[in-house]
Formats: C-alpha cells, sequence, structure tokens
C-alpha cells in the first residue's frame, strides 16, 4: 500500500542504521560499557562550550520573535553573510551572503541541490567508497547514480576512471574529501585531476556538471594536513557543508549550500535552491541553531581528542596484525577485513560485541569501516575483544 | 541548466513568499512601522517562556553529546512517548510512542508522508482554498493534485463535490483544520460526512484512501471552539503536526507525524516514514527542539492575544464595509475581494503599504487572505489604508 520506492527501501533499510539501533539494543541488555559500538558516526566529544554560550545568549538577547521565526528560505542574511566573510578569510574564496543557502545539515544540503539540478535519468557520479545515502538521495530524483569502482589501496581517486564514468547524461559528481569511509583526504593533485577531467568532459558535451563537495570532515584533519577548497579547482563545485562534525551538532541539522558566484547558471542555481528548500518540506534551516553556530565560525570540537583515538584505534588493530592505513582525516578506519569477507568479519566482530560496518554497505567488498567518534575508553576496552578476532583470523 | 521542475517553480514562485520579500524591501524602505504586513503567517506574539527555560535548563542538565546528538530517525523515544500521552490524554486516542515520527515541522511531516505513500501518478486531493504548497509537496513525488473547489460561502467541505474527485487513484485527501487561508474550522458534521465518503469510496475501490490531516493551527481556536481530532472519525488519518503556530516557533521545524495503530498498513507505513525521513535528507527533527517542546506539551502561545487581533481587524474591516466571516480558528482573516478582482484588490491595498496574499494563490479567486498574527498596532495602524481602500471601492 505504501509507495513502491519506499517499499524497496524498507527491505533493504540502511546497514549503518540498523546496526545503531542493534547497538542500542544490545547496549540496554548488556550494558553501554560492555558494547563497543564502531558503528554510527555520532560524536562522543561534546561541542565547544561556545555552543551552549551561544545558545543561552541569544535566547536572552535577541527577540524570540525573530530568534525562533521564519525568515527567507535562504536563511537570515547576516548569518549567510558571517559564512561567506569566514571562508573567504580561510580559503581566499570570493563568496557573499547571497551564495550561502542555510541547510538542514548536509544531508538536506544535497537533497537540495540534487532536486535543484536533476532531472529523471541525469546521473550522478560517487566515487567508491562512498556513503550509501548518495544513492538514497539520487533515487529522489529519479536520477541514476553511476559509481566509480574503488581505487585500491590508496583510495585517492583515479582520473581515468572517473573519466570512463562520465556520460553526456552526467551532471554531478559527488567528491567527499576527508572521505567517509576510508578516512583519506584527496590530495591537490588528485582534485586538480579530477577537475580537469571534469573540465575536460563538460567542455566536450557542452553542458555543465557539477561537483557536489559533501564536507562534513572539513575541519577533522590530522597532522597538518590541508584539505584543498573544491571551488578554487574548479568552479562548478557547489560545496555542501555541516556542522554535524566540527562543531558536534549532528543531531541539530545545521550545514549550508555555497555556489560560487562564477559557476554556470549560479544565480538561477541559487534561487532554484532557496525554493527547492521550501518546497522540499526544509522551508529553512532551524532557526536559533542557524544564529548560533554564526557565532561560532571560528569554534571546533576538540580535534586533538579525535587524533588520541585514531592513533590509540590504529595502534591498537595493527599491533594485533590488522591491515588499516593511518586516517588522514574525519574520524573512521578503514580496516582490510581478514580473509576479505567483511559481511562475515563484522559477523565475527559482533559475537565480541564490536559494532563495525561492512565495506559492502560503502560499496567497497572486503573492507570495514570503524567509527573512532567514541569514547576513549570504547576503544581501549574493546582490544580484548580485537585480539580475539585476530586470534579467530590466525592474525596474531 | 538546473532541472526542469525547478525552473518551472522559479518561474512561478510563491506569491505568499514573493510578498514577504517584497515586505521585507519595504521596511527596509519606509520603515517596518510604515509597512502593514498581512501576508506571511510568522507569528507576531513569542513563545511562552517555558520554551526558553526549557532550552536553557536541557542546554545545562543533559550531556551535550546527547542534547545535540543523532538519535533513532524517528525521534527521541521519551520524547515521542510524551507525546501519545499528551494526544491520548487531550483527544481519548491510543498512541503510543511507536506510532510518533518526530518531523521537521508540518512541512517536513507532509513531504515525508507523501514520499512514503504516493507512487507517480497517484492523486491526492485538496478542498480549496488550500495551501499552495500542498501541490509543490504532491509533485515532488510525482503525485497529481486534484483540486475539489471551494464551498462558497461557508467554505465547510463538501461531501458530494469531494466525492465526485475521488478516483481509483486517489491516494490521500490533505484536510486542513482550522484551515488555512479561511479560518473555518470543520464542524465535527463535516468530518463524518467526509469521512463517510472516504471510507464508501475506499471500500468501492478496495484500497486504503488516507486522510493527511495539516494541523498547525490545531490549537487556535476560539470561543470555546472545538477541533475535532479527526483520527477518531476516520481511521486512516494521518496527522501531521507542528508546533510553529501553537509555540511560535515556525523557525525552527518542528512537528510530528501521528499514525493511528488500527490504520492499514500502520506498521510499514511507520517504518517508510521513518525511513523517508532520512533519505529526503531531514535525517531526523532537529534534537534539542525535540526536547524543549516535549517539555512544553501543556504550554500555548497568548491565544487571547489572536483572539483580540481577530476581533480588533474583523471590527475594523466589516465597520468600513469589507466583507468577511469571524474567523473560528487560526489567525487568517479571509475577505471577499471587492469587485471580485482579488488580485487587482491585493495591488490597490499594496499601495496603501497593506499586504496580503490573493486567493488566487489558494485556488480560490475572489478572496484575499490577511494573516493578523501580527502587532495590534499594525491592526489599528493599517486602518486608515483600510478607510482609503474600502473608499476606492465605493464601500464608505
Amino acid at each position: 500500500m505504501i509507495s513502491s520506492k519506499m517499499l524497496r527501501l524498507t527491505e533493504t533499510n540502511s546497514v549503518i542504521r540498523a546496526m545503531f539501533e542493534e547497538g542500542n539494543r544490545l547496549a540496554a541488555q548488556l550494558g553501554r560499557e560492555n558494547v563497543f559500538d564502531f558503528s554510527l558516526g555520532n560524536p562522543n566529544f561534546p561541542p565547544p562550550d561556545a555552543v551552549a554560550a551561544a545558545i543561552i545568549d541569544i535566547l536572552q538577547t535577541t527577540p524570540a520573535i525573530e530568534a525562533h521565526g521564519y525568515m527567507s528560505n535562504a536563511g537570515f542574511t547576516p548569518v549567510r553573510d558571517a559564512i561567506a566573510r569566514s571562508l573567504n578569510a580561510r580559503h581566499g574564496t570570493d563568496f557573499s551572503a547571497e551564495h550561502i543557502i542555510m541547510t538542514v545539515g548536509a544531508a538536506g544540503g544535497l537533497n537540495v541541490a540534487l532536486k535543484t539540478l536533476i532531472n529523471p535519468g541525469d546521473e550522478v557520479i560517487a566515487l567508491a567508497p562512498y556513503f550509501v545515502e548518495y544513492g538514497n538521495y539520487v533515487n529522489n530524483y529519479d536520477g541514476v547514480l553511476r559509481v566509480v569502482p574503488p581505487n585500491i589501496p590508496g583510495f585517492q581517486p583515479d582520473p581515468e576512471a572517473l573519466a570512463a564514468a562520465i556520460t553526456p547524461k552526467t551532471k554531478a559528481v559527488i567528491i567527499n574529501t576527508p572521505n567517509n569511509p576510508t578516512g583519506v583526504i584527496y590530495s591537490e593533485d588528485s582534485i586538480r585531476s579530477i577537475a580537469a577531467v571534469i573540465e575536460q568532459k563538460q567542455t566536450e558535451y557542452g553542458a555543465p556538471i557539477y561537483i557536489l563537495s559533501d564536507e562534513p570532515y572539513r575541519e577533522l584533519a590530522y597532522d597538518g594536513a590541508q584539505v584543498p577548497y573544491l571551488t578554487k579547482y574548479y568552479r562548478n563545485s557547489i560545496v555542501c557543508y555541516s556542522w554535524s562534525k566540527s562543531l558536534s551538532l549532528p543531531g541539530e541539522r545545521i550545514g549550508y549550500l555555497a555556489v560560487p558566484r562564477d559557476a554556470d547558471d549560479s544565480a538561477l542555481i541559487l534561487e532554484a535552491a532557496a525554493i527547492a528548500t521550501r518546497v522540499l518540506g526544509f522551508v529553512n534551516a532551524p532557526s536559533l541553531i542557524q544564529l548560533a553556530v554564526a557565532r561560532c565560525l571560528d569554534e571546533s570540537v576538540d580535534v586533538a581528542a579525535y587524533d588520541a583515538n585514531r592513533r590509540a584505534l590504529h595502534g591498537g588493530l595493527t599491533a594485533r596484525g590488522f591491515e588499516c592505513a593511518l586516517p588522514e582525516g574525519a574520524f573512521y578506519m578503514w580496516l582490510k577485513a581478514p580473509a576479505d569477507d567483511d559481511r562475515a568479519f563484522a559477523e565475527s566482530a559482533k559475537r565480541q560485541r564490536i559494532l563495525l560496518v561492512p565495506g559492502t554497505s560503502f560499496a567497497c567488498p572486503g573492507y570495514v569501516r570503524l567509527a573512532y567518534c567514541v569514547a576513549p575508553s570504547t576503544i581501549e576496552r574493546s582490544m580484548d575483544g580485537f585480539s580475539r578476532l585476530a586470534a579467530e583470523y590466525g592474525l596474531l
């Protein structure tokens, strides 16, 4: 009786979300401290104190009908202006308020961007491994997701494979760096190469191909790594940002789209995206938190805490014979599944009360993802289980 | 270069939103106090103090990673439980937490419900005059909006006209009471009649037809008027609620869907709606405000203040010869346009710096809507302009 699309989705619901629910069930049964849940990117480190301070100050000083009221669908102009200035100062870009549209997180932003751009049958490219929801987002608008195979073992994008995937129907390429699930930061060389490929193809086909830069992990980069700002390498880039990770506000659903002034049809895209925000039912990004993040543009979660987790988990896993690169960004460890069967490995891990996500869910079998945005003690206390897993797989 | 659907929408953008932007432009030019903006339902009366108190208390007592964190896509279970209990206590319903899905306002809820139910080509019925966005929401899922003509002059739904509009493709009927734009509350007799019609048709066609009850104005009823609770009259009713008006939080985007346990496919609809919340990019309703509204379920904006506005505006308009019924609920006055041309009348009003929305935007030409959720002084100070308008149209 429900729609065919949704019926299919109920039959193949998100493995990640199912794992999250499973984690909650196990925690209720065994105690939260006895379940080592590396499944979901739900930050364990709190927002900086400045967020709560900003919210309380806004509640005490801004008229409530303004703080909680409607504004233009694109968001509060002073908020958008502050974001544009902050981006320009940090990245040498040239945004104004009019180029920023506040969104309900990056997921909302991606939906708004796809709704704005995609006709039925248009193709959108994702580079495996990729966040599984991209396929659902593209399907919402009857687009077709085309997947570029993973570039193992380094997981930098492969320009030739990308070129091979682009067709005259390609409307957008989703880029996600620092990457979920691999933790890889696409190098400047990689960005230049894929920009050149896409530029060449849009010239060849005579129609713009947009990069949708999904950037929830931009601020999470370790060892001083730089994350190239896409719009500087390719003007038809649309940035889909979120504060979910940078300020640990995933439940608040707050982010923005940034469309450069020199992108093809920039003004029309911005106009349409504001309308898409409205007609998709977002109407606008939540108002109070818009005002709050605008006051916290120089704030960040404690990246050093993630870094410590990163090193602890990587050290513990490699010491036990597991194979994984030290992530450069985000908060995911991308582990090669021993014996290659990632789903069987995830099941084995679950018997050790360790929850992780099979790479199959990211279109990259043979690997598993561990989200290390957890309490440090979770990593420490999971190591006995990993030792038993390593023994089970003959790694020790 | 953008999608065809969005290109059409940029060409025919919302008159209401355009009016809102126009109001802001005029206010910047002439001073906010010299523009009488009755165009948008943006409440002028603040939320009850309990909302800010709840937010501050949550920030000070709930761990931040919980207050701002991910939860199940359907929302925080204790929040959903509190809402179910509150509904049951007030309306004698039988909801549990599992029947409630937190949404990004009623607009988000309607989109989730339509995404859940609608296959391309399915028909959704709206009763004119109706909130113009319904058409866009239905179009998002390639459904077809069928419109039942307005039942002038009382604007109660006409069961026979509704019956005539239902076809084997009808999947849902959107009901909005208290009604935007008319301010009419559908009577218990009306509800019984339309429930009987839909029940008879779904039996005849052998497939469920759902009522989507769009209820942002439920708590705004005057003179002790009762607003019948739809699920008690028709089990295939899905409630789309919002606190935008009842707590003056329109910018916060917070509401819920309620699906009765005895609705056809209730469990499947609830499962699919939680997934639809995720894949549409909402992910979940904003977290902090979820927790806040759960503490404010017995709170309300100052309905007496709206009532005073209602009486002042109605008295002022009728004294000047305009024709309008005293609204029973919501915060809209539905005025018969003198000389019948609502758009010309709206233009004449704008020359008096009075902004209102032509009924054509609600599929009901010949009327205009005035949102009286404004400062009382706006009503008072607009009266000279209305006097001039009345003179212009020969009413005085």
